[in-house]
């Protein structure tokens, strides 16, 4: 680079900031994480850590040490206690064009304050905004966010806490900001996301309690049709937990007692 | 945003460069250009501030006033006779979560050297990495690339010079960083981009031109075998203009009478 501007103003390369050659800025090359931070202890951080690292690995961006995200995350949360870290980790500065070199990775970590406390019960949408469908990038927390960016400016209702979102072939496959939960017939199901879609940390931790006491669970297709038919739904999310969908565009649901005693579950866990 | 830290490093926020809050950083939510920079002045800059205005409009992002971009690149560029000047357009800076808020777009211009003098005869191979097909994004220069970047990262071959994309219903689309034309049967034919593929500024042009010289065009579904049964084939960019394929994986071409014509005009506009 040879000169560079921000909103008009001249920028002495490199900043001491972020760089403007960043390619996680340039492409959207990198992931990130959003950890719960409760009473000073990063939530869940080694689930957060390994899936970080998974997504690195299927970018092919050379990761940075693991000890040494911890370590900014465990630096930058010294003196809280409640929040919300954010954590991203890019392919590093470099040039122009698409392809890869041998950059460091970038780590940024950031603070935020707790959400607020919410409804267990929420009223949802259906987005008209759908997920392309590639199983290359699925599942991975990556910064290619430009769907869910574009499903969430689709209402302004605060009475309306989540949108649920279909792929461009009609299936189901989550919420705009978390995963899909639905019963059907006793049976505890969520997408598969096999070609979009987040392997979210607390989705993974709802399947494995649900194991535990004895639930029977299913990843698979998900049709509008079988949330229609469901008689209880929920969202997962690492930072809210699992909140109940009582309301979808019109269609009533109960906190029914398999989202009870999920819900129980994980705010019982460490 | 309470506190941050890039590299381990704590920043003072804000930053006097670019908020590590940018959304352009957190969802590649913003839009780019890559203009080629010509005797001192910024070629097709119309083109390339009305392709940015539209791929800004179909994100629903307020954009700056396009003079202000403009004043951006020409102060960059004040000194400079050849380069490239990269502009991005992002949504802004703002707190955690996907839904837009009122920001205020963040504009950013590099310049970078000019590529090296290249061959117009180059050598070119089919990338595995799949385009995901979403109609809503299709045709914008935004800045959800990782796509590209996974196919460009397929193979470190110098001779290389590019790859070809299909997307995941096995439509071919594009190029790795540029749009795909082919001839058959006379008629100059490149994919229609309704699901993928950015809208090039020098694909225009050359419809355009062909237009001019009467050459039939058509827009529409490319196939591999449209390619292998192609008597030419090119690839338009509007930094590099028009590179003839001589070699797909060992498919051989000639520098046909249509690319030639055409490579000829697209070097005598303005």
């Amino acid at each position: 680079m040879l000169a560079a501007s921000i909103n008009g103003v001249a920028v002495d390369s490199p900043a001491t900031g972020l760089s403007l050659e960043d390619r996680g800025l340039s492409y959207g090359d990198g992931v990130f994480e959003t950890i719960s931070l409760r009473a000073g202890a990063a939530r869940f951080l080694a689930d957060h850590l390994a899936r970080l690292s998974q997504g690195l690995e299927r970018l092919e961006i050379e990761a940075p040490p693991l000890e040494l995200v911890a370590a900014d995350v465990a630096e930058l949360i010294r003196h809280a206690r409640e929040g919300i870290v954010k954590v991203i980790v890019t392919r590093g500065a470099a040039g122009r064009g698409y392809r890869p070199g041998s950059q460091v990775a970038t780590r940024i970590v950031l603070l935020y304050p707790p959400v607020e406390r919410e409804e267990k019960a929420i009223s949802a949408r259906w987005c008209s905004t759908r997920l392309g469908r590639n199983a290359r990038l699925a599942g991975i927390k990556h910064l290619n966010r430009l769907e869910q960016v574009l499903a969430q400016n689709e209402w302004n209702d605060p009475a309306i806490a989540e949108g649920v979102m279909m792929d461009t072939e009609g299936e189901v496959v989550c919420g705009t900001a978390s995963n899909l939960f639905v019963v059907n017939d006793g049976v505890l199901i969520t997408a598969d996301l096999r070609f979009s879609g987040v392997r979210g940390i607390m989705r993974q931790r709802v399947l494995n309690i649900a194991a535990r006491l004895g639930i029977g669970t299913r990843e698979c297709s998900l049709w509008p049709n079988d949330l229609t038919s469901a008689s209880e739904v929920f969202f997962t999310n690492a930072v809210r937990g699992i909140r109940a969908v009582t309301d979808l565009d019109g269609r009533k649901f109960e906190i029914g007692p398999m989202t009870s005693r999920l819900m129980q579950a994980v705010e019982s866990e460490a």
